[in-house]
Parts: C-alpha cells; sequence; structure tokens
C-alpha cells in the first residue's frame, strides 16, 4: 500500500501542473491515506478529577451559566489540540451549574451525553419532561431536541458532557437554535418517559422516527443494582469483566445512534486480558480504583478521572477495589459501517 | 366473492368425478373461504376464578403434577369445543402446583407464557436459572427450552398458562422431550437474566439467535410501578386507557414471535370507546372490577377472572375500580404476516 | 409427554363435570397436542397436469369465467378432504382463462400467487398496472390489492393458483370485496414495477408499508437466464442443487410475507440427498423429468405437475433431464416465529 | 449558539492556564462548533472529463500501473486542497488502465466503487471473480476484499474511483495489505454473483455477515433499460426527475454501507425545483448535456465531466438533451445517524 515511487524532474513539473487543476496524484500519498493498521494523532491521556474540579469552580467564579451559555471546560486530547476533540470522532466537556443556575434551552443536531459527577437535585430538562439527576446517571439528549439544565440544590452539580460534536462536524450537518426563553415549558410529568419505556414494555402502537432512546435518564440506582446481581453469576469476560451496553428499548440498539455507552464492573483484584479495538474510548470509573495501561502508558485512576483510549492500541485494566466504569465510544457508527475490529489478543 | 352460481345435473357429475381425482370447484366454497368480514366459530366467554379454582382444587385431590406431568384444566372456547383452543389459534389453561410438588422438566416447540394468579414462592425454572413467582408476574418459557415448575411453599399456587399449541398444530412444527430427571440442573444465579436484560442494558457482542425474550420474568412489582408513575400523566388512550406491550428487549419486538403480551390500566370510572381488531385476546383482570361488552354480551368481571374476545367484535370496558388487565393474542403474528387490522370506531 | 393416566369412576365424573363448565384436562390430550415430532393429516400427493388440463377444458365448457368469478379447481390434499387445502396451511388450485374472458376484479386478505402453467399473452392487473403472462412467470397480487386476469390471446390460459386461505382463516382475518367493474382502471404502464424495483434500483426516498414485494411479475425469462449463469459455477447444494428464494427488493426477505416461493435447479442425473424439513412444499416441475421420493411414496414426474411434500417426510429428488421446479410452502412463517427446522440427514 | 463572551484580563489568564492541562473554554468555540446551519469548507466544483483524460494520458506515459500500484489522480476540492478529499467526508480519482497493464492485488478497510466513463475490456476482480468493465457500469471492491484490476483490450480505460478514504481516515479504521502476486487466483467464473443475487432471487439458506452488496457490477445496460421503461409513466420528480439509488438485494439498503449510490435520468428540457441536502454529493453525467446551478455558481457539463454540490447548497439541474447522471455521497451515513436532511424548497 506504499508505493515506492522514484521522483524524476518530468513528474514533479506533472505534479505542479495538475496541482492547477485541483488535482494530485494518488501513489505519493496513499501510503498516508491507507495504511495497515490504524495511525492515529489519538494520544492516551488521563484527566483527575480533582484538578478539573478545582478549575471548574475558578471558571464558576469569571463566568456565569447565562452569559457562557453551557459553563463548560473542554478536554482536548494532547494530539488532537485545538480542535475541541477529546477522540478523533468525539468530544468530551465537563459542565459545572450553581446552584440556582439555568443553562437557558437550546437545541442542535449534535446528540449529547451526561454522566454525573457530583451533586445532587440539578435537572436536565428534554422535549417538555425533567429528571433530576444523581452522580453515575446517564442521561440523553437526543438530536435536535430542546433541552435546558437548572439546579435548584444548594451544590455545585458536575457532569460529563459527551457529544459527537467533531463527527456532525465532518459531516457537515450541524444545525441549532435557541429558545426565547431560558426554559422550556414543561408538558409530562418527571419519569413518565422511564415507566413508558423503560420497563420492558412500550406503548403499544408506538411509532417512533428518532434512532435515539426515548429513556432519557437511565439512573445509576437501576444500572448498579443490574451489575449488582450479574456479578453474583461470577462469571466474567477476561477482557471486560462485566460490561453493559446502554440499549434502546425501542430497538435494543444502542441508546444513542453515534455514540456508544457502556458500563463495566471489574471485581476486585481483576486483571484484564489485553485486547484492542477500533473505537478509541472514553473511561470514567464511578466506583473503585485502579490502573489501566495503554501502549506504553500507565494510568492510575479513581472515581470520576476521565481517560482515554486511542484506536487499535493495546489495553489492560486492574482494579485493586471492586470498580465501576462508564465508558463512551463511536463503536455503533463502526458497526453500522461495517469499519469495527477488535482484537482479543489469546484469549 | 360469493358467486351465485346454478347447479346443473352436468355440474353436478362434474363435481362427483373431480372429487375421485382430489379436486374440488372453487365457485362452491369461495363466499365461505373469503369471506367480506372475520366469520370466527370462536365465541366470547367468561370463566370465573372462584369456580375454576374449585375444580382446580378438586382435580388436585385427583391427580398429582407428577402422574399428569402438567395439571392444567384447559381452557376451551364454547365454539371450539374438543380442540383444546381458546382462540382459533391460541391455548389456555390453569395449572395448579400444591406444595411440595413438581411438575417435570420437558421441552417442546410450542411457547408457553405463564400469568400468576394466586400464591408464592413457587418457582419456574428455565434453561438452567429459576424464578420466584409472585401474583401478577408474567413468565415466559420460550420454545424447545428445558422447564419444570415446583412449590417449596406452603399454599396452592395457581396460575394461567398461555400457549400456541393450536399455532404450532397447524404449521405442522411440534417438537417435544422429556428430561430423564425431574428437575433440571440449575447453572444460573436467580435473577441473572433480569439483571443482564432488563435494565436497559445488554451484555457486550451479545449474540441471539433466539426471537423470545431473554427476560423471562417480568415482575408485577415492577410493571405495576410503571403504570403507576404513567398514569400520572393522566393521558387516556380512548380505547384502551393506558395500553402497553411486553418487549424483547434485544429487538423491541413482543416478548414472544407467536404471543403478544399486554397490561392495561383502566382508571376509575372509565369507559373506553367501542374497538375491534383481528386478534381475538384472552383477558385476565388482575385488580379491580368492571365490565366488557362484546358483541351482544356483556361480561362483569373481577380479579383473577378470565374472558375472551373473538376477532372483530365490537367491544368497550368499564371499570369501577382503578383495574388492570393483563392480555394475550396473536397479534405479532398477524402483524409480521400483514394481516392485522383494527378499528377504532369514529374515535 | 404422553403421560400414562389411569383413568377411576371418580376421575371419569370430574371430566364430565368440568365439560359442562367449557374445561377439559390437559392430562388426557398432551400427548395428541404436543408431539414428539410433526405428526400432519397431510399426505403426498401428485396431481398430473395431463389430467387435469382436461378437467379444466370440460370445466371451461360447464361455466364461464364471469358466472364461476374464478374458474378455479381446487387441489385438495387426500389427507385434508373437504378442507380446501393442498398442506395444513396453504391451498392451490388451477385456473383456466379462455380467450376473450374475464375474471372480474376483486381485491382480499388472501395472498396469492400465480405460476403460469401454459398459454401466453393472458394478463393480470394489480393496482392499476396490467402485466402480460407466459409460461414460468411468477406473478404476486399482493394482500387487499385490486386484480383482475383477462385473455385477449387466442388460447387457453392455465396457471396454478397458490394462496394462504387456510392461514388467513386460521387467524380469522378475512376480508373482502368486490369491484362495481369487471377490470380495473389502468394506471401505470406495463413493466413499470419490475423497472422501478426490478433492478437493483430503488427509488430514493422510497416509504413503503406493505410487506410484500412490488415486483409483481418474475418473468420466467429472468429467472431462467439466472440459473443458467449460476449453473456454470458447477457447484451442486447435495439436498437441493441450485436453489434459490424469489425476494422482496426491498427488503431482502421472501417475496411474500405469508408465502415462500423457490426456484431449483437439478442438473441431468443429479440425485439429492435426503432432507426434511417442517414447511410442507407444493413442487411444480415447469421443464425435464424425475421421480421425487416422499417417505415410502415415488412419484414420477414431467413438466406442469404437481405434487406435495409433507412437513418432516424425508425427500429426494432424481433428475434425468436437466429439470427446473418451482415450489412454495410457509417456511418465511415459520421463519418468523421461530418454528422452523430441518435436518440434512448425515450431510 | 453563539455566547456572546467578554474577555477580561482574569479570563484569558484562566486559558491560559487550563491550556496547560489540555482544557479550552466551550464558550469561546462554541458558535465555531454548533453552527445554525453547515458551514462547510467544501467548494461547488467542476472538472471536465476532456482535460482529465489529457492528464491522466501524461501520468500514464510518465508511471506505469504497477509501479504506482493504482495509476490515479486524485480530484481536490478547493477547499479542502491538501487532503485528498472531494467533499468532507469522500474521496474521488480518476484511474487509468493501459491496455496490457496491471494494478496489483490488495485490500484495505476503505470501500471503493468504480464508475467507467471510457473504453471495455477491461476487468475488475474481486474475491475470486471477474467482471469485465463497460462505460457506465458501476462497480463495487467492498470493504477488505482482495481486488486487482487488468486491461486485456487494445484501449485505454478510465474509471472514477469513489472511495470512503476520508471517513475510514476519521474512525481510525484503516488496515491493508498486499498479496504477494499480483492477481488473485479466480475462483468463480464470471457473472456467477450477478446470477445469483441480481435477479430478485437470493440462495436458499443465505447467511451473510457484510452490510455491502454482493452483487459486484451494476451493469449500465441494465440500469438504462429500468430507467427507459420507468420513464414512459412520465412522472418526474420536481427536485430529481427520475431518481433511483442502488440497493444490496440481500437487505434492500444502500448498495453500500459508507457511500449512496444513484442514477438519475432528466428528460430533454426539464428544469428541476431547487433542493438542498446535507450529502455533499459528487455527480457524472454520462448522457446529455446541460446545466447546474449550485449556489452562486453555474456548471455547463457533458458526458464524464465531474462536478461538486456541498452540502446545502442549493442546486438546480437543468437538460438540454436527455440526460443521465450518476452520484454518490454520503447520505447512507448520514441516514443511519438521523443526521440526514433535505429541503425541497417550496414544492
Amino acid at each position: 500500500m506504499e508505493p515506492n515511487v522514484q521522483q524524476t524532474p518530468e513528474r514533479l513539473a506533472f505534479y505542479n501542473k495538475i496541482d492547477q487543476q485541483n488535482m494530485s496524484a494518488l501513489w505519493n500519498v496513499m501510503g498516508a491515506l491507507i495504511t495497515p493498521e490504524p495511525r492515529s494523532a489519538c494520544q492516551p491521556s488521563l484527566w483527575r478529577f480533582d484538578a478539573i474540579r478545582d478549575y471548574m469552580l475558578e471558571a464558576g467564579a469569571l463566568i456565569t451559566a447565562k452569559e457562557a451559555e453551557r459553563r463548560v471546560l473542554i478536554l482536548e486530547n494532547p494530539g488532537l489540540r485545538g480542535q475541541s476533540k477529546i477522540t478523533t470522532s468525539l468530544y468530551a466537556g465537563v459542565q459545572l451549574v450553581q446552584p440556582g443556575e439555568v443553562a437557558p434551552a437550546h437545541r442542535h443536531s449534535q446528540s449529547a451525553l451526561r454522566f454525573v459527577l457530583e451533586g445532587k437535585g440539578a435537572h436536565t430538562a428534554v422535549d417538555g419532561e425533567r429528571t433530576v439527576m444523581e452522580p453515575g446517571d446517564f442521561v440523553i439528549t437526543p438530536s435536535f431536541t430542546w433541552h435546558d439544565h437548572g439546579n435548584s440544590s444548594s451544590e455545585p452539580m458536575f457532569w460529563l458532557d459527551g457529544l459527537d460534536i467533531p463527527l456532525v462536524q465532518f459531516f457537515d450537518a450541524s444545525f441549532a437554535e435557541g429558545l426565547d426563553e431560558d426554559e422550556q415549558p414543561i408538558k409530562r410529568a418527571a419519569g413518565d418517559s422511564f415507566a413508558r419505556y423503560g420497563h420492558n414494555l412500550l406503548p403499544v402502537g408506538l411509532k417512533r422516527a428518532s434512532k435515539t432512546s426515548p429513556v432519557f435518564n437511565y439512573p445509576y440506582q437501576h444500572t448498579r443494582e443490574a451489575l449488582e446481581v450479574a456479578k453474583r453469576q461470577d462469571e466474567w469476560d477476561p477482557c471486560h469483566g462485566l460490561k453493559l451496553r446502554y440499549t434502546n428499548p425501542v430497538t435494543g440498539d444502542y441508546a444513542m445512534p453515534t455514540i456508544g455507552t457502556f458500563i463495566q464492573l471489574l471485581p476486585k483484584g481483576f486483571s484484564t486480558s489485553r485486547y484492542r479495538s477500533t473505537d478509541a474510548t472514553v473511561f470514567v470509573p464511578i466506583e473503585g480504583r485502579g490502573r489501566t495501561r495503554v501502549g506504553d502508558k500507565v494510568f492510575e485512576w479513581g472515581p470520576k478521572d476521565i481517560f482515554i483510549v486511542p484506536s487499535w492500541q493495546w489495553v489492560t485494566h486492574e482494579a485493586d477495589e471492586e470498580a465501576v466504569m462508564f465508558s463512551y465510544s463511536d463503536r455503533p457508527v463502526q458497526e453500522k459501517l461495517d469499519l469495527f475490529r477488535e482484537d482479543r489478543g489469546n484469549v
């Protein structure tokens, strides 16, 4: 795939000529375009929550949620600086909403996930329904739905924002608009979506065009309970421990069409076998402590730290205490496009 | 569709002649085969649980679960006697397992649902996992999975069995076998399936060939909670009140490929608008009292009574108290075959 | 699955008592309902086209297509007489349209296939489009579409009608109506459907609710050409030779939701390995001669003969000349319901 | 979506500080990331085939197909120079294979389409089967299948290569390898795939993991015939004339998972209504002459010219002669991700 082409004066002259015509020679770039294995600028990296938290509080003193529209610090992959990306295709930021604040209503093509890190009692409203958020909750704001956030508790509220901003950019498909009012009108009772869609039941005759799950809050309490029961079975995947993906109950597919979201339990003392896959992944431990080796790097982590495993780099996890990790990647997209590959080592 | 054909001696002679060749004339039967609207032998009918219960206990004294293999009284539609059918395509029976009894392990092509009517503490084991059953629970034994039932409580346990026996018969596709032992070996912890599949989560990389839900017990507690929250929204379907279908979380489709199962709440005092559909339906109120008009008949019902609405007969429900009804029909099959039709009156 | 229950006077008295209540004891019938293998009344059988043809022409002299609405002789399975069935779930008849005749427009829930046996130049009109039929053509009239037939050629036209009449009956889902006029108005050019849907192309933005293929004539010329090229590969399935199923290009699924249709080539001298499956099948050789063993019976066949293989009976085919066979069964339904099974012997 | 944030010395200092931590403030970039409408660097552009042809022949004299591995000139979008992209997500190049040459066998994650522009008799081999190519043929080399090209005719052969190179790059999912030999061994007869999969028939029991169509050559003769018949219906879409998409007969979905391919007929004198959509599209007229307005630009085109319509720019076509245009875009991806939008003006 890397033709070894000698350059002659005639050839160089030719390249110059066609360059004027918006043309270039494939044989000079084919090796860079079509690589034998993924070659990504994305780097393994870790952000400590303690540090993020301090910066966020500092930001909280510098700007209001309203002025900022969203008071978020973007986590930028060190290999992709200036691009507002945490991996090549995905975005991550940490958002702070202070007591009494509102992040005003808007909507956009970009889909967002919120993974709650600290605080209780703030809410997200989506399409006329509010949900109150607690640590470990996974909340979705589907593509082009009105959403706003508010904090009526007495504590600052922190969560991780995961969005498909680079992906929507790549497809030149961004649309967005703001609402005249800060908060959208509430039309449905809290918990209505979860009651109708989240209990292995669906409304008779439901027709749904959206590919995003109508369950817009997957409460941690519920998820944790599932892990607690499933772990009794004492069957562990050598590469993942016990790893589940969040689903859209209407289709059984991923909860979001562009972002795969996962929850994973590693029992105390468990070490995973090496694994690699093409979906660069953002990990957020929510319970426990341990370490992860990615390529040549080793990250020690505890609750709410955030780290990245790039595409096709070998990864192993080791849990010193029973650990629960949330993660997200573009795996659903790669699967739909027949691009996803994984390698489970010699397991 | 009903040609008015005169019969002449020549024609009659011809019919006799072709009859010898295993042939017959379509024009003499077309009106009966292809009717302008469904014409079914299935009749509206109701069985009171109190009466069934008495007969069951009498049966309990006459035969053991082991001798009977399954101690079940079949509910036979009065229009379809001798065919072991409650509707044209479906079967219903009521099963009793006495304290200490076992209904031995077997498996068969026929899919079964259990809807628990009375008793606590009996279990069903399916494919190496046990579930303990309580009133209102909807339990599945998928096609060709090993299953056995036992009762280690001190009370008799009654449930409704709904099977696709007539349907499997119609397709000449019955297979069955018994196990040498009464009870199958237990390989998975109780609750494991519900933990892995019933929480809007699925194991990463799951491949599943079966079209039946891996959640094999849908506990009533969980279902009732969903109804309780959803009813706050105070939005009622004129024909159904609040009606949800049980789903297979792997696909979002019905929980079973051959039988649709539903749960429905009618608020106190609610009267539904008339409705008809092509899927003859078995109803089982589990809470509340009311009445249902089917064609010219009116059935007064209370908890655990069982009644039938045949295909394409107008039905209205009226609830004197807040009522919850379980129901099942062949709707998933009709939908897959483009045969399902419904008529919501003039709503 | 066949409990060996002793009958006592008390038990017999009990059976009588519950019989009054529309109830019966499962343990007395379970062995008949849930069999270890399919036990069908459907029998292997063959009808010679020559004989059918003679009877049809006789019928042609006795009744017009218009008086009969459809001048069809039903092929009744010898094990299922009086039920207008060729297998437990399907219907077959042979239809004759004489030159100048019209079989008037009607529509019904039942789906129909036409497989043309003899004659050229008759047409079927479906939903405003006409197709001219030739031997070997497979033509669909989808559920509840207007259809009429006419013969503007100078020869009698014979085709096999395959319908899902028993299946629609079983689901109590029959609807039908006639049109005031004999022939429906023509709104689309002949060949339009095949051009738009039959060339591995589909209209941009197509939304289609029906599960039936929009290609309503699969011309034999086209099908035969596919077989002719594919046979060069000289790869034969031991049980089937070269067997293809007709598809709905919109979904890749079977061409009709309720009936699977197949075309199959056996090279000269080929003998298949034994095979059995749960879908009772109607076979129609269109070219070649050979014999088929079904259970203990052997049928010698030539072009246009029609024979039946019931569910789960071993079948082998032997071709004396290169043979092409059309066939149909309820396999798509059984697959959708997780009921289909096949056994390829020890291949 | 564009918060108007005042920058203060404290804020600027804060930005500097977090920059060291691989963090940045969302409020400074949100307006650029989440735009109210697509803002793309991709520009409308046209390349004349005559010019391309001359450059290609010049390249033919400078380098052999074997030395170049693929002798291709990339068409680079003027707004995306240096990135080997014709739109933000797709690649286009023109390939020349001279008589007697071979472009050696390799395989890669990137999917490719070939749309034949000039010449007859060259072949593409894919997974052991060869197809001979003619002008207007649309040929697929699916992801990670071995493929090589050869020209045993006496004329140079030109085709357009459309690949998803930028997309595979964006997902960091490139794999590739070469074969030791120039040409792969041939295992299947020419035409076998089209016979088995391209005639509205599929092999019984087919299981297929790939999302790409098994029909790897869609011959223009076949496609043109479909257009010729369909145009008789004289029904035109105001925005598209008669536009069809190539399909994967196994699923009815697009022929390739990452690239949508289309064929479109405009009758003589037809002018389309304005239309815009989020999928930037590469157009290649193969018959006829006309002009296309994209935003403020107007392109006059004839056979084999190649032009680009970027995302969300208004486009109208006008045909001076009956015209047929091939086109491709990332529409299937956008549809799968719920990102696709179109605007049909006020039609």
